[in-house]
């Protein structure tokens, strides 16, 4: 239903164009005049706005499937009414002054969108520039300068986003098979497009400007599936703290924070870039070649420095400069008999001519080693620029191994480097920028070849959770802390070392007893939030003597330390023996991508190195796993002296259980497992805090 | 001298082309060509060569400064002969077939370099594409295409990278002042035309491309100079694995450890960057804008979109978006009344006026909280570029505060770029590019103001540590362990926790009597090379009965598991109390830089983190104090519970002490203190692993 709409909106039959065409500027002339030039084949109907339009021009709606409508805001919803009334599909709303500029605009917008959802209206914008589909060669946009027809497609909500990447696209050759100029994203959404983008046959290559998504959550969840069928590289704005002020300043939208948004286009498989130079870098080479089978690379060059920078520039990257296989290197040595290549990356020199250049990327194409190539070609005396490209365009490619072109300098090498890109061969200023483009790419295959994650259910009690925290909220109760949460653990079968307050030392005694192993004691009382701070723990006691002189040692310490601390007792604690590693897992809600996880170890060391590994609920077994092999200081932990082999399983299975957890009970608003210990028997959730939120009806 | 002679070099009063001029693409013609094109105002005289020379040829000679000479290598040296007899003081070989050809190639180079030495001639080559001065309208090169004016200064050995940078320059209309391709550095290298380029008046930015460098020692100390009067940025290739193997394979030159090589220039100042597109961005900023007095960057921008991506850019630099002091704002939302302006991010709207864009940019820089501005222009509808960067140029500028255009796209906006740049504001096609040239403007800035480093040196008997070292080499003794060391550490006054070695336990019980303080045990036997591999050490001894105990358990034990190793007996060791944090640090020779000493915490952490601060010695004490303060692990060590504040300032001085010791003993190879234990009381060289090398006379 929806697709049919947005089919209205880049295919039509007929167009209106509705505003004001008194003055030579207007905005609707413009986009009549787009419209026109470009070469559009249905009808075109010009309607010039008046309160009260004469009869034949309300006819010559009749038919018509797309209006886009220029007038000021306050004659906008009049105007779609008569739109709707006269079976237009799409409405394209130019205009400015709605939700941007808050106040009467923002209730405005609202109306339209009423308005639209109650007629059935697809809309676009309001305050965009318009669409346009090279397939049926339809502008219908403020845009006048365009690319030339391609396989991308590109949407953004900023107008002068869309401007500035198709003049960037225009004056390098690079082609697009649609767009689409989102505005304040009203009705239709980046979702929306992402989702009919997916089957659009024109399209194999999906980009996009992100600036404050109000459907993160969403547009994440429709990415995962189109990610493995085609590129989406995703321009994403506002992903730092000054971006952010600057964002919610400009666009007056709560966006969600940075890091829960990354974590989801990162989780659904989507090319993330944070400058407009890399969303270049990586459209010219995935809108034309194909995708690498491995990681090798070989480097074509006549200038031997700008090979080794080449050769620099793959360090941090997973590119490889591999040995030939065969008699690659026999042939590049009859074929240049004045340069030994021992390796890939061959030198042509200077002197090189042009069939050279060809005839050494073909070798090097050839061999069964090389996954990918790239020329890079320094200007100078004798490089005969023209003839070289021409050579290297002739030459027949080599089937699934992409290949790149650099030619070093920039206005200089403009001829060629549009000539190479328009015949299909990506061409870039400088090596490093290449490199970005083969690495984006050799990682988009292998996310292909992943499977799909595997959601995992476990067993719980949800009733007794959801009667445990429908108690603690009717009580008041937000904060949890350690003891206080344990039915909850309990109805998520999480181990804990078992754990009961004592009042008096004869009963720490008798639970010590009972809980039949080394004990610890912790102090208990409302007034000492950190017990680091008084010393408040006794471990490893064994005997009951120990128990009782430890209670007893504990409490006289920590009066004297905190005379107006009322002390209600110790908790003791079972003890997890052999030396347990110590984890940290939290949870935080956040307000557009629900609950984000974090996995990091205990301790300072986590927050020095930020090492944090994050992914949204809900968890996957390979998501658990791959949480614990992200981190560095975990395999440090895993290794420390005297240390079984941990139990990782257990480890995964508290992580999993903590995001069923988060996702069954919206009202768990944070988490922290902290410490959670993990031997080679077990992990044992054994530092707790909650808080909890009410949930708004 | 020398200077005076580089002095021929680039302002000759009278100039000889010495080729073979016969064909039209002939070298010889090329360079003549370049220099009559240029409006060289000398005498030039062009010398078709020939065995016998014409008399009236000769006598032409007589009054030349400089020649360029290109003739195949086997007439080089008698060219070379004739023109030292007539007074020639420089002379360029552009010919190749030398030292980069290896055999023959290597020892005609040696025999020029021999020549050059003994008829005192200034020699630039071989294998080199010349130089050119734009103050004398010079280009004694075989390069036709020359940038502008200016005031950069640019070097490289290789000839690609100068052609591929110089065309660069060119088509942006970045100015410069002197190039010099260097070629096979025979006899002028990167360090004398640095140490030539800094007294230069046209110069006052250095920039070079660095390969494969003989004399980076020299250089390094020659740049910390220089440094502090003129920006010195350097593109160094061959700084990675990849690269390294390049490089070796191109030039044949054996390169130092990229790390040494690295940590040279960072000490020395120099702005180190590793592509060609930073090099262009920090070479547009610092020809053109004063330094900037802070951190502080406004940015005035058309588009929302590109602003907040500029704002995302500030990651990760030292750059700060401030708010405005005093009535900016103000002045701000009268000049645009339709943009509130809450910070420095400055939307003034796609349909801001030409004079909008000046006048926003003025009352920005004119705020005291502003140090630079960055403005961000997308192109759109009514976007007039050409009368918008009309504007920009004719504004007054702000004494002391840099400014910089990012204009969105690339060849679409060339025009206004290369008037933008002609005008001396630097223009960008990304902000992110242009962050980069603020952040190394500010860094840069820094730099100038730090004071030298001040060196030290302490008291130590060198005269002993000599004997001690010609003693262990004599006896073929070139590996250094724990205990056998301690001479060498007496001589330098380096404490280390006293340690004696005890055949039986009665003797273990005597040592620790005289230690008078608790002990450690540690194995003691040749055939045992980690003690942890068979438990082999007890610690915290404090009675006599625990020494005598832990005597016998440890022999036995060690004994039982290793029944085939002789053991002499056990190490009674001072126990260094008081919870001592654990360092390492290590010095190894690099060949070309010398003693390069690291600094990490001891462990598997510096590995896993890959920690470590290095630096070349000599350390200055700011040098030692950084290198504590560079580690985040070292801050986490520092932290850790229970521990007393560190004795900084011991470890500063067994920092500094490893310095003066290496470089007093070129023998040392390399050297390993690891633990070095630091107290609140102290720092001890606890482990000691040192390997010699006998000196080559």
């Amino acid at each position: 239903m929806r697709d049919d709409y947005l089919h209205a909106l880049f295919s039509p039959k007929a167009i209106a164009v509705v505003g004001i065409f008194d003055s030579a500027g207007a905005l609707a002339r413009v986009v009549l005049s787009n419209l026109e030039g470009w070469g559009y084949q249905g009808r075109i109907v010009p309607v010039n706005w008046a309160t009260q339009l004469e009869p034949q021009t309300v006819d010559s709606l009749t038919g018509i499937d797309l209006a886009v409508v220029c007038l000021s805001p306050e004659h906008v919803l009049e105007a779609l009414e008569l739109l709707a009334d006269k079976g237009v599909k799409a409405v394209i709303i130019t205009s400015a002054g709605f939700r941007e500029i808050g106040g009467q605009g923002y209730y405005l917008e609202e109306a339209v969108i009423q308005l639209a959802a109650r007629r059935n209206l697809t809309l676009l914008g309001p305050n965009c520039l318009g669409v346009a589909s090279w397939e049926g060669r339809m502008n219908a946009s403020l845009i006048s300068r365009l690319p030339t027809q391609g396989n991308i497609a590109f949407f953004s909500p900023s107008g002068s986003m869309c401007n500035a990447i198709l003049d960037w696209a225009a004056s390098e050759a690079i082609g697009f098979s649609k767009f689409a100029s989102l505005g304040n994203r009203a009705v239709i959404d980046e979702a929306s497009m992402l989702q009919f983008l997916a089957d659009d046959a024109q399209t194999s290559v999906i980009i996009g400007y992100l600036e404050g998504m109000n459907n993160g959550r969403r547009f994440a969840r429709i990415s995962q599936t189109i990610t493995r069928e085609k590129p989406v590289i995703m321009l994403q704005a506002g992903m730092t703290e000054h971006g952010q002020k600057a964002i919610s300043s400009h666009v007056g939208a709560l966006t969600g924070s940075e890091r829960a948004y990354q974590t989801a286009l990162k989780q659904a498989g989507i090319i993330q870039v944070d400058n407009l130079s890399t969303l270049f870098d990586l459209a010219r080479m995935f809108g034309t070649q194909p995708l690498p089978n491995g990681p090798n690379l070989a480097i074509v060059t006549n200038s031997g420095g700008a090979g080794i920078l080449a050769a620099d520039g793959m360090a941090g990257t997973s590119l490889i400069l591999p040995r030939f296989g065969g008699d690659t290197a026999a042939r590049l040595a009859e074929l240049l008999p004045r340069h030994a290549q021992s390796s890939s990356l061959v030198d042509i020199g200077m002197e090189a001519t042009p069939v050279q250049y060809a005839k050494a990327l073909e070798a090097v194409l050839r061999d069964r080693q090389v996954q990918m190539a790239l020329v890079v070609i320094a200007p100078g005396l004798g490089v005969d620029l023209p003839a070289i490209v021409r050579e290297l365009v002739a030459m027949p490619r080599v089937e699934g191994k992409p290949v790149a072109v650099c030619l070093i300098g920039q206005e200089g090498v403009m001829e060629e480097k549009r000539f190479l890109q328009r015949s299909g061969l990506p061409c870039y200023a400088n090596p490093k920028a290449a490199l970005s483009g083969f690495e984006a790419m050799l990682r988009y295959a292998q996310w292909k070849t992943k499977s799909y994650p595997v959601e995992v259910c476990y067993r719980r009690d949800k009733a007794k959770a959801e009667r445990f925290l429908e108690d603690c909220l009717a009580a008041s109760k937000t904060e949890l802390f350690g003891f206080e949460a344990q039915p909850l653990l309990m109805a998520y079968e999480l181990s804990f070392p078992r754990t009961e307050l004592a009042r008096t030392s004869r009963s720490a005694v008798k639970i010590a007893k009972r809980l039949a192993c080394p004990v610890a004691l912790k102090i208990a009382s409302p007034h000492i939030e950190y017990k680091s701070d008084v010393d408040g723990v006794e471990v490893n006691l064994h005997t009951s003597e120990e128990v009782r002189q430890g209670f007893m040692n504990l409490t006289s310490r920590v009066q004297r330390q905190r005379s107006e601390a009322f002390i209600s007792g110790c908790l003791v604690q079972e003890m997890i023996l052999g030396k347990p590693a110590e984890v940290c897992i939290r949870a935080q809600r956040d307000p557009k991508f629900g609950p984000l996880i974090r996995f990091s170890v205990s301790g300072s060391q986590a927050d020095i190195f930020q090492e944090y590994s994050m992914r949204l609920a809900p968890l996957s077994l390979e998501d658990a796993a791959a949480m614990m092999r992200e981190l560095k200081v975990f395999s440090l932990l895993k290794r420390e002296r005297g240390r079984d082999a941990l139990d990782l399983r257990a480890l995964e299975d508290v992580l999993l259980t903590v995001s069923q957890m988060t996702l069954d009970f919206p009202e768990i608003y944070t988490l922290e497992f902290d410490p959670v210990l993990v031997t080679s028997r077990g992990a044992w959730v054994a530092g707790v805090r909650m808080s909890l939120l009410p949930l708004l009806e």
